[in-house]
This record gives structure tokens, C-alpha cells and sequence, in this order.
């Protein structure tokens, strides 16, 4: 990919993005009964139309979180950026206006900056706030009964874009679920999607800076979400290598992105990652903010981050991560610890509180913040500064302090109807999983919860994708909104592209495994589907129904490379006298003579 | 490494077999308080002593699967196996005879086969027997109370080698567990393991014919086992490979082995993994029994299926997979399901059964295989044959209806003072996977089960090491006593060393999982090191604690190679300013200077 922003040969820039579709999968719109949304998602074409396994003739739906660079039908110019989708939505409403001019001085400062010049993302767009006095949330509109496109794309999305007849086939083929205390209807509706979102339970991450996002949801009631952090350190990576793991993540099943940028031209990477991104973006902005005080935390101040906060949402970031739970009097109880504060926002605000002897900045401006958040809507990600790092300080006092004063903080937010999700563990052995959960929707009123993991144990490092995952399709189960993955590189280094396909294969398993386990409506679609394509030894079936069709592919034909092995009624494994599916047919043909002799 | 049993050059055989110790580890051997037994474990050396950790000062002692493989001080010759580690004690027990010959017609045939010649063991000993009318297994002796070497072997082998008062040390900083039922006590005395083996609850896998293995336990009141099935297929790898890949196996965490060979030769390459296997021994009888009838199930007998236990007894194999439970009538109970029977044990058995319009062989002439196992000490894995093969097919009445006949023939092997341990799922979605532990408690009377995974999806295949390793962490912690690993490889093809090490590495991560959520005594030992090592920046240590320390470095070192950044206040995932755990410690600084000044 060439280094975007390259201003002299602009329509030449060779960029190195993976777009093509997903093996035998194509790309379709899917509309809602008015046709007022028409919603992107993947179908794969199998050979056979097995009983048990489809819903409409041949083809298997996917949730698809690709966005247009599968579609081979879709432009795709990253000095452009995506079109935006929702931006009519937005203008209908006639409730935002679009400003002459950035509001935070530091856009501004970077705008004079020659030295980003060459970084710049060219085609920005004006940024758009709410007029005077209006709050332009999704929470805002649900209280009001108004449901949204956002709400009705929504609907179509979770359900796979099946009709309620399809469905009501499809859970005819699934097991029940045990719902943990989710209340999850059998079919998703636009006036449900509203509802959710009015009590809480669900948020819809969607800045009016962003319109090139599609509409996504966050909450237990629905399909159990994953988000890939991407952003690059002070110690490697480039803007162009970010905006590729953007496109690769969302490849790859990222709901929504994180971007933990650290290093210089933070806010130009930012830029890049908003304009060409399918999903909701979140961040952290204290990260910047520190950024801007040469990396003194003594140095922050409530003005360097309140303008950070208005830069980020007028650039369009869906989710801010906020560490405002974190207060002065929880750090003590965090000495006995065996490995401290191991969230970065965490330990930049204690140690703002103890340098100043004062209470967290974010927690005494948390209204100040709302105001903000309900200009753009952005959403509260109300971050777990005091998280555990390792299993021995799993559960503690400093931890749950911090919790219930997130809860507290759920409660400001929703009195100014901004949307609000609650940020969790982190290192937590299996058994005291639950507890947190029923901690957090007792002491968050129900708000959507998202975890890192959690680890469940911290023995792995090389494979903390695998033990968190473990952790998360749990918590998942167990009422957990989103998952946030880990890559096989926690601990050790920067992820780079594999690590970050790697971490998204482990918690689209756990995502999906919770799914099944909470007996999501058509969950099961897409395992029956493969299951009976595998028995049916449909080998190319089978590859393009798993997560991850070309790794698939290739380890069949590390041992059986032949095409005509792709019929075969075997594989290495067992090899062709010791297949039990073959035994099995067998079997089932001498059932049936057996049935016309007795 | 050469090929096993090239005579031209015996001597100078060039064995590639992997033999170095884990980085910063040792093989130490500690005793039993009446220095009757010497057990091997491992000791990992950390440069500083952390409080919380460590037990011996500077060292981390670490359960041990791998044998004299990684004690530089053993001679290693696979053309003459291991040191028979446990023969003096069978001898010294007084109830066993060597034959003059092997029992098993076969065995004699192959010895007098030429084509066999070259691929021949050459150091085989003479089989041992059970004295007429006389009983060798451990269950026999539990029974009577008697303390055998094997015992006291186990104890301090649970125990990690500490003393009480080292243990009583390390459950201080240990979360208490969540046992789910099972009753684990503080410390693991040689008496407490004679209970759990004479109330079945427990295994200890031990064919008198197989003195090279060290003592290990199976049972839901001790550690949670992993074990890795190896084997050949008619369609790839050789002798050589599959011996190398059990030295891997256990290099990697292996407590048993499977030897699945279904291609030619299998009498001579299980020769070759018994003899220089330091961990039990399975196998599934019927897959050879098969190779002797040239693939047709239709053509197998009782009388082929007889030798054939016979010959792998006294070659010296631990443990048989017997699908005893798979009857005739329930047969037409997998006629609905989606992907019918997916053991191919269980598949072979259906099929003789149908044809042969029999009751299957295997349970009619259970009580004669009993007396096979009992005079050689070979443990019973009561097969499921009808475990499912898909989500969809989880927990049918297939499947119950199999287990419960499983039970019903664990009182009978009980009867015999058989050790026997139930094999269960398979495929089950996370919320069906308590019932499987709790209808396996209820109705196989508290037997030790041994589950493949379970997978909790079905749409992972390249990933169903993790799929599964779900599941069998999840049915780890609530009972299950030995989890089977899964490879990337599974549905796809023949594992290679690299599949298995990763299969391996997924299952150790849930086995140490499940023991941490059990409470099990000093399981968090090495997550207390690894941890203080992580906060303190001792980047050395904690690769060497690490579950994979080759691969932690690798992945540190891609971004951070230098070795000066071993000791650095950071990594390259959040570079120098934003480390948490650096801004943590200077927290902890500034507080120490807050205390001072108030």
C-alpha cells in the first residue's frame, strides 16, 4: 500500500488492501419490508441443499461485518474514504448542522502543521454537531418511541435478513438455549431494537461524524459482538499498516475497531481509520491527551482533554473509553496487589490523582463530558482502570469499588440520554467469571457489558488469545455484550496482521459459541450447514462454511493435495477403511435392507 | 532420525529425537518421606525471588510429563527403550510370571513375518502374567489397602514435590477453588490416592508390561490429564515419526498417549512408542482387529478381537477403548441425526451388529475381556461410540443411552477389580455441557471421565484445537477428569508434530484452567511467578515460566530484538511512555512520598 496522502500521483496510489470476497461468498442487500434500508451481508453458496442445514435453497447467510471491500461491485479509493451511508439519515433529522470550522484548537494547530502535511488524509468533511440545545442520540430517539434507520437496519442484520417464516424454520432446527437471564425474542424487531436501546440494555455506537458505518448493536439481548484493537506504538508500525488491519479485522469479524494509537500522527491516523471504516470505531483519549503533555500525566489537565474529547468526536469516533471510575481513594486498595493497575488509562489517572492530591478529573467533569457526548452522539465505554492484571488479583475491593461507581456514572449518562456500555476484566480464573457478571448488571442497571478476555490463567503468554477466549465465550454466555479480543502477542509485542487474524478467529468462536449457547435465533444455521456438508464428505462445502476457509483448505491438502481428494469419502486422518462417516452410510444402507427383510 | 530397527549400523543410529530441557529448567528428582520413590519433576529457575510466588526460593517446581527425554544425565537409545522404572516393584509384588512366550498367536506370527523383519523392535522383553487365578491391578490392591510404590509415586508427583508446609504456603495465595462436587483435599497423601483408586474414582494406568511408565493418576480429585493421540493412518507418516512424536507429546504436556496407528505395521510401531513411552499407553483394539480382517467389519469375531487384547496386553498397553456400549437397538436411534456415528470404533461396531443381526460382541463377552484386563493390569476407557458428531446431535438419546449401558458395565469391570475410566463428547454447545458431566456422575457412578474437547461449534475446523479447548476446560473444572486433545488438524487431516504441539498446548491451557477453578493445591504457583515476573520486567523469567517459552521469546523478539530490551520498562504492544505497569510502579513511588508527607 503506498503511503496515503501521497499527493503527487493521487489517482495512482497502488493500495495494498485484501478485498476480494470470502471463498464462495457474495455480497447481497437485504431490505426491510418498507425498503427503507438495505442492509450488506454474505451469503455462501454451497453445492447440495441439505435438509437440516439451509434456509434459502442453496445458500448459507452470514452475519458480515466486511463492509463494501468484499463487494467487487463497490469503489474502493482509501484517499476517498467509504461512502456515507448514513448521512441522509442524519440530515433528515434535521436535528445537527454542520460547522464552518473545527471546534477544538488543536484540529486546527494540525491543520497549520507542514509536518503532517504529508500524512493528511485530503477529502475531510466539515464536521457536523447538534443544534443548539438537542441531543442527537439513539438513546435520545428510543426514549422518545422514535426508531431509527439505524434501528431498522439493525433488525434486518441480527436477523440474517431471514424472513420470520425462515426463522421460525431455522429454530425448529436448533437446541433452546440457556439464556443465562437474557431476554431474547425469537425474532429481532425494529420496535424491539428500540425498546433495548431505551432501557439501556443496548447501545447503537454511531457518531453523526460517522456516517460511513453501518448500523451495528451492542447488548445481551443480541448477537454477542467482537471488537479488534488496532493503532499503532511509539516503537513500530505506520498509518498505512493500520488502515490495512482495519479492512483485514473487519475481514475477519471485527464488529467494531479500537484504535490505540500512541505513537506520532495520532490524530492523522485517526482520520484515515474514520474515513474508511465499516464498523464503529472506538478510542481511548487520554491516550492523545497525554500525547499532547509530552507523556507527563502530572501535566494533564481537564482543558487539554475536554478538547481532545470535542477533536476526536468531530472526527467521528463512535466510543470513547473514559476512565472516570477510578478515584482517588481506590488506589490504595490496589497496593497489596500483586501486579498493580495494568490498564494504561488506569494508571495514567491514578497517577494524576496522587500527584495532585485531587479527585479524577474525568470523574468531577463527568457531566461537562455528557454534554459533549450528546452533541455528536458518542458513546461511554466507562473503561476498568482498576481491572486485575493476573488471576491472583482477580475480584478484589478495587476492582468492584470501581464498578459500582460505574454504575453511579451509567446513571448521569442515561439522565443525559447518552449511550453507555461498561467496560470489564481481564485476568479472572473460570470460576469467579459469573460473579462478575452478575456484579456488573447489578450494579450497571443492565448496561451492555464489554470484556477483555477475560484471561483464565496467566501461564499463556504466546497464546493469551486461546485462555482469554476460553474466558470470553463464557462471559459471552453469560450475559457479556461484547468481547474484546486478545491477540497471541499480549504481553509480548505490537500485533501485526496474522496476530490480529488470529485473535479474531479465537473470539468469533467464543462469540459465536455464546450464541449458540444462549440460542440466538438462526445460530445454529451455519453449523448445521457445515455439519451436514462434512458427513455428506462435500469437502469444498465444507471449507467455505468455517470461519477461516482458506486455512481450512490448506490443511486438508497439506496431507491430501489432490483435487479429486475433494470427493473423497475420507480424508488423512483416518484414512479410507477408517472413516466413520463412510462406516456409518454403510451402515445406514444395510439399516435399510435390514428394514425390507424384517 | 534413522529408521528403527536399521540393523546394518545399530550403533551409530542417528536419533533425531528432541531432548533438551525447556529453557532455565531441570529435572530433579524428589522423595517420598521414606525415600521409597524418587519422582521426577521440573524446577524452572527465576533470577529473583518474588514473595508471592516461589516456594523454593528461586525455583518454580513444575508437574513434569516429559521422562528422562529431558534429564541430560539419561542415556537415550530409543533401539533399547527406557529403564523400566517400575520393575522391581512388580516383581517385588510376587503375583506375576514371565511367559516363556507371548499369549497371542498373532504376535507369534509377525515374529516369524520377514517383511516385518526390518522394522522390528529388537529389544523386546518376555511378557508378564498375572499368576493363575490372581489379580494385578491397582484397584485390586486399593481395594485391600494396600499402598503400592505406584501410590506414593502419585502422591509426590501431585503434590508438585512440596512439603505440607510449602503447600500450606502456597494455597495462602491461592484463590479457594469452586470445586463443583469434587472433594480435594489440602495435600495429596499416598492413602488419599489408595481411597479415590478403591471408590473408582481415580485410575492409575499401569499395564505390568509397560515398567518404563512413571506413575500417574486420573481422577477428578487430582490434577486435570491431557492426553494426545498419535498413530499413523494407511495414508501417511512412519515409525519414525510417530515415536518422535511422542517424545514431543510428552515434551509438551502429554500425561497419556494414544496410539491410533491404523496403517501397516501397527504391531511393530506400537512396539517402538511402549518402549520408550514415560507415559501410559491407549489404544483402540478394534482398529487392528480390523486391519486383521482386511477392513471388512463384517468379517470381525470374537476370537480375532480375543488375540488381539491379548497381543496389545502384553506388548504392554495401559489402557483399551472398548466400545462395549454401543448395542443393537440403539443403533436406529442415530438414524435422525445429521451426522449419524462419528467414532469409528463405534461406527465399526454398528455395522457388525446389523449385518451379523447380533447383539455386539464386545458386550456379550464382557466379562471375558474383564478377565483379560485384570491379569495384566490394563484399564478399562469404556468407548462412546454414539458420541455425537455434530451440535445438532449433542445429547440424544443416543447418546444417554450408551452411557448408561457405559455404567452398567462399570459395575461389572468393577466386579473384576477392573480400572476403568468413560470416554464422553464429542460436539456439545457450552450450555448442554454440565448435563454431560452430571448424567456421567449419576450413572457411571463416579468412574473418571475422559472427554474428546467438547467442541462448541462446529464451524472452526483449522481452529477446533480452540473450539474444543472450550469445551474441555468448561468440563474440566465441573468433573471431568482427562480431556483428549483436539488438533488444528481435526475433520481436516493427520496431525503433524507442530499440529500436535499446538493441540497440546490449547489442552494444557484448559487443564490448567480447570485445576485453578477447582482450587486444586498449589496450581497457582506458576501464574503467581509468571505474574511477578510480568510486573517486575523480568522478561527473561517470564518467557521461561511461560507455557512455551521458544514461542513467548520468538514473539517478544520480532518487534523488541535487542537483548538489552530484556530487561526494558516495556514492550512494543504500548512502547515506553504508556506502559501500565511502569506508570503503576511510579504510582506506587509517589504514594510512598504522599504517605511521608502527611
Amino acid at each position: 500500500m503506498a503511503h496515503p496522502g501521497n499527493n503527487e500521483h493521487p489517482e495512482s496510489t497502488a493500495v495494498e488492501l485484501t478485498l476480494a470476497p470470502l471463498p464462495a461468498s457474495r455480497k447481497v442487500y437485504r431490505s426491510n419490508e418498507s425498503g427503507s434500508v438495505k442492509v450488506a451481508q454474505r451469503e455462501i453458496t454451497v453445492s447440495a441443499s441439505a435438509e437440516s442445514a439451509h434456509t434459502r435453497g442453496q445458500t448459507v447467510p452470514v452475519y458480515d461485518t466486511s463492509g463494501p471491500y468484499t463487494d467487487p461491485a463497490a469503489t474502493i479509493d482509501v484517499t476517498l474514504g467509504l461512502a456515507p451511508l448514513r448521512e441522509q439519515w442524519i440530515c433528515d433529522r434535521q436535528d445537527t448542522e454542520v460547522l464552518s470550522k473545527p471546534s477544538s484548537w488543536y484540529t486546527d494547530a494540525r491543520a497549520q502543521n507542514l509536518t503532517a502535511q504529508a500524512q493528511r488524509f485530503q477529502h475531510t468533511r466539515q464536521p457536523r454537531r447538534a443544534r443548539s440545545g438537542l441531543n442527537v442520540t439513539q438513546l435520545h430517539y428510543a426514549r422518545r418511541g422514535i426508531i431509527t434507520p439505524e434501528m431498522e437496519y439493525i433488525a434486518v442484520r441480527e436477523n440474517l435478513g431471514l424472513s420470520r417464516a425462515e426463522m421460525r424454520d431455522a429454530m425448529g432446527r436448533q437446541h433452546p438455549g440457556q439464556s443465562m437471564g437474557a431476554r431474547i425474542p425469537d425474532y429481532i424487531t425494529p420496535e424491539f431494537v428500540c425498546s433495548e436501546v431505551a432501557a439501556g440494555r443496548a447501545v447503537i455506537p454511531s457518531n453523526i461524524n460517522h456516517p460511513e458505518a453501518e448500523p451495528m448493536i451492542i447488548g445481551r439481548n443480541f448477537r454477542v459482538k467482537v471488537n479488534a484493537n488496532i493503532g499503532n506504538s511509539a516503537v513500530c508500525s505506520s498509518i498505512e499498516e493500520e488502515v490495512e488491519k482495519l479492512v483485514w479485522a473487519t475481514r475477519w469479524g471485527a464488529d467494531t475497531v479500537m484504535d490505540l494509537s500512541t505513537g506520532p500522527a495520532i490524530h492523522e491516523t485517526r482520520e484515515w481509520i474514520l474515513r474508511n471504516s465499516p464498523v464503529p470505531i472506538g478510542t481511548v483519549p487520554i491516550y492523545q491527551a497525554l500525547e499532547k503533555v509530552d507523556g507527563n500525566p502530572a501535566d494533564l489537565s481537564w482543558e487539554v482533554f475536554r478538547d481532545t474529547l470535542i477533536e476526536q468526536a468531530e472526527q467521528g469516533v463512535d466510543y470513547f473509553t473514559i476512565h472516570a471510575g477510578v478515584l482517588k481513594d481506590y488506589v490504595p486498595l490496589t497496593r497489596k496487589r500483586l501486579t498493580g493497575i495494568v490498564s494504561r488509562g488506569g494508571s495514567i489517572m491514578a497517577g494524576w490523582c496522587l500527584k495532585h492530591h485531587k479527585e479524577n478529573f474525568l470523574y468531577t467533569h463527568f457531566e461537562e463530558i455528557c454534554a459533549i457526548m450528546k452533541a455528536y452522539d458518542v458513546s461511554f465505554s466507562l473503561g476498568d482502570g482498576l481491572r486485575p492484571g493476573c488471576i491472583a488479583d482477580a475480584n478484589d475491593e478495587a476492582q468492584f469499588s470501581e464498578l459500582r461507581t460505574l454504575g453511579e456514572l451509567t446513571r448521569i449518562a442515561w439522565k443525559h440520554d447518552v449511550q453507555t456500555i461498561i467496560e470489564g476484566p481481564g485476568h479472572v480464573p473460570m470460576h469467579l467469571i459469573q460473579r462478575n457478571m452478575e456484579e456488573q448488571l447489578k450494579h450497571c442497571h443492565e448496561a451492555p457489558f464489554y470484556t477483555l478476555g477475560p484471561l483464565i490463567t496467566d501461564i499463556s503468554p504466546g497464546y493469551d488469545h486461546f485462555s482469554s477466549g476460553i474466558g470470553a465465550a463464557m462471559i459471552g454466555w453469560m450475559g457479556c455484550a461484547m468481547l474484546c479480543y486478545v491477540t497471541p502477542k499480549e504481553h509480548l509485542g505490537l500485533p501485526n496482521k496474522e496476530d490480529v487474524k488470529q485473535g479474531l478467529m479465537a473470539y468469533k468462536i467464543a462469540a459465536h459459541a455464546a450464541d449458540l449457547a444462549k440460542g440466538f435465533p438462526g445460530a445454529q444455521i451455519r453449523d448445521n450447514a457445515l455439519s451436514a456438508a462434512r458427513f455428506a464428505f462435500r469437502w469444498e462445502d465444507q471449507f467455505n462454511l468455517s470461519i477461516d476457509p482458506p486455512t481450512a483448505r490448506k490443511f486438508h491438502d497439506e496431507t491430501l493435495p489432490k483435487d479429486a481428494h475433494k470427493d473423497a469419502r475420507f480424508c488423512s486422518m483416518c484414512g479410507p477403511k477408517f472413516c466413520s462417516m463412510k462406516i456409518t452410510q454403510d451402515v445406514r444402507d444395510s439399516e435399510q435392507a435390514c428394514e425390507h427383510d424384517s
